[in-house]
Parts: C-alpha cells; structure tokens; sequence
C-alpha cells in the first residue's frame, strides 16, 4: 500500500518534471537524464514506469485526452438537454483553461512533434476523431429533442474542435495579455448560439 | 525590368523551396545550404534576398499576413453591412484553405519557434492582435447598424482568431479525412449566427 502510493508518486514527478523540461527546452532537445536530475529519480525508477521517452510523452498525451473524455462521458450522462451539455461544457473548459494555462506550451509539442513522427500523429488525431463523434452525436440528439437547429452535424463537430484547440494555442502563445477568465466559455456560448434553436433561447 | 522580374522569381523560387524543405524536415533541421540547393540559387543570392535563415523565416510569416489583412481591409471598404463582411470572409477563407491545405504545416513551425524564440513571438502574436482589433471594430459596428448582437466584442474576436488558427491546426494535423471543401465556411457561418440579430437573420 505505502510502496503503492510511492509509485504513484514517483511517476507525477517523473511527470511534472518532464513537462518542465518539454515546455523550457522542447521534447527534442530534452534527454531522460535531464528528466531524471530535475525529477530526483534514477533512471531505473524513471524506466520502471515509462520504457522511454517518447513513452512518457504519449502517456502525457494519453492521460489528459482520457480525462477531458471522461468530462465529455459523465456530461452526456447527466444531463439530457443538449444546450446544457454545451454549457456544462463551457464551464469545464473555462476551469481547465485557469488552472492549466501554463501547461498549454505543451500541446505545441505534441502538435508539432505530430507532423514529424507517425505513432505521434496517430495518438494526437484520433482523440480528435473521437472528440468530433461524441459531438456528432450531441447534435443529431439536440436536433432529435428540437432543441439544436438542422446544422450539418459534421461541419459544426469540426468546428467545436478547432475551437479548442485554437484556444489551447491562443492560450500557449498569449498566456498574458487576454482574458482567459471568459473567453473559452463566451467562445463556447457564441457558437451554441448559432446551433440552437429559436426555442431553445427563449428557454434559457 | 528583365532584371527586376528575375529577382522577384529568384526571391520566390527561395521561399517555395524553404516551404518545402520546414515543412519535410523542420524549421531547425534546414540549412540555408539546403534551401539554395534545392531552389538551385547560389548563396549570393539567397543573402541578396534575406540577410539570415531568419530572416527568410519571418518574411515568410509576414507575407502571408499582409494578404489576410489586405483581405480584411478590403472587405471593410467595400461591404457595409457586417453579417455580409463576415460571409465575405468565409468565402475568402474557403478559398484559402483549398488552395494552401498542404502548406498549413509550416504554421505549425511558426507556432513552435514562437514559443522558443521571442523574436518568432513578436512576430507571431502581433498579427492576431491586429487581426482582433479589426474584428472588434466589425462587431461594434454591426452593433450599431443593429446587424449584431451585443456581444462582448473582445471575446468575440478571440473566438474568431482562436476558431481560424484551430481550422490551420486541424487542417495541418488533418490534411485528408475532413471535408475541408465545406468546413472552414460552416464555421464562420455558425459564429455569425450566434452572433446575429433575429432582424438580420431574417433579412439573410
């Protein structure tokens, strides 16, 4: 149990650091020493958890497309009204946005490292993939439950992706200078606008 | 005149050969060795053109800034009504992602050295404030001709920055796969809804 919790605990350092690290010095020209020395692991320790770098880098990648998934999941459980699931939404971005803010650097990694190498690629698109399904599926019920207007469910699914991350890389290069307190969530709400249905607004 | 035409050639054939080889191999991995050879130009020339790497680098960057804002301006004088600017612009855009789908990528270097290089940044951010602040404009004057809502006109126009330079990103990480023939013009299409009045609605 206490050995447990210590894994754990190592492998957020491990974490931690490397974000650091990618976000100052760029993935490329970061080593799994330069990980080690700024987490205070060995590099058995670092290896007993991730068995490289690029290992660590997709399971970064994999852990916060996971959790905006389990969002975007509990969400539609939740609550039925789509307008709501987007509003639900927007407010869950906008606290993602405060307190990850500085961490937005990172996606330019991920991005940039996607147009470079395949297994990259492919762990960066197909979350996307998945994000536009669940959309996809939000508005095809929203139109089902008159409350979302007969747009092309394809078209505004990409939308509402290039959205997001139009705002994470907003936010990766004006971390300063614009008001990341409202923005993500009016963004949402314009967009939401434009989908609803006469109706709808009038419920809200 | 023959003179001055094959110098705007050489300078072309420069830049659509660096194009090529950020896009293949990246911003940091080319050499100005690599650009002439593949442009077939002497180094002479490449220095006649563009004192640095650099240099070359950023001209690229502002070129393709100087075209979107001679657009925008252009659609502010000629069309008075803001719903139709906007639509102007989705037309525009819908044409630029057609024709320039394959060279999103190098956004993608602009982006990543902009957050190594303060430079890069300077270079990078400056555009999309300006781009702001004519789209702040737009929105406060759609608010006065009754054309458009009142919404917070900041947060609108980082919604459009943000939403366009996520359509870049998606397109750079998506080239196939998405209907790019139709997105980008949905995308506009839909924020202007949410951002339009029932009376401007009614008169589209």
């Amino acid at each position: 149990m206490v050995h447990q919790l210590r894994s754990i605990q190592t492998r957020a350092r491990i974490i931690g650091a490397a974000v650091e690290q990618f976000i100052r010095f760029g993935y490329e020209a970061t080593s799994v020493d330069e990980i080690c020395a700024a987490a205070n692991v060995s590099k058995g320790a670092f290896y007993h958890h991730f068995p490289s770098k690029q290992a660590l880098f997709l399971a970064l990648l994999q852990d916060w497309v996971q959790e905006l998934e389990q969002s975007l999941t509990a969400i539609s459980q939740e609550v039925e009204w789509v307008p709501q699931r987007f509003e639900r939404l927007a407010d869950r971005l906008q606290e993602v946005f405060k307190q990850a803010a500085g961490q937005a650097p990172m996606f330019l990694e991920f991005w940039y490292q996607a147009t470079k190498d395949p297994t990259a690629w492919r762990a960066s698109v197909e979350p996307y993939q998945r994000f536009r399904s669940i959309f996809v599926r939000w508005i095809e019920e929203g139109n089902q439950q008159g409350s979302l207007k007969a747009v092309n469910p394809d078209a505004a699914a990409a939308t509402l992706v290039s959205l997001g991350v139009g705002l994470v890389l907003q936010v990766a290069l004006e971390h300063q200078g614009l008001d990341w307190g409202t923005i993500p969530r009016a963004a949402v709400k314009l967009l939401l606008e434009g989908m609803s249905t006469p109706q709808a607004q009038a419920g809200q």
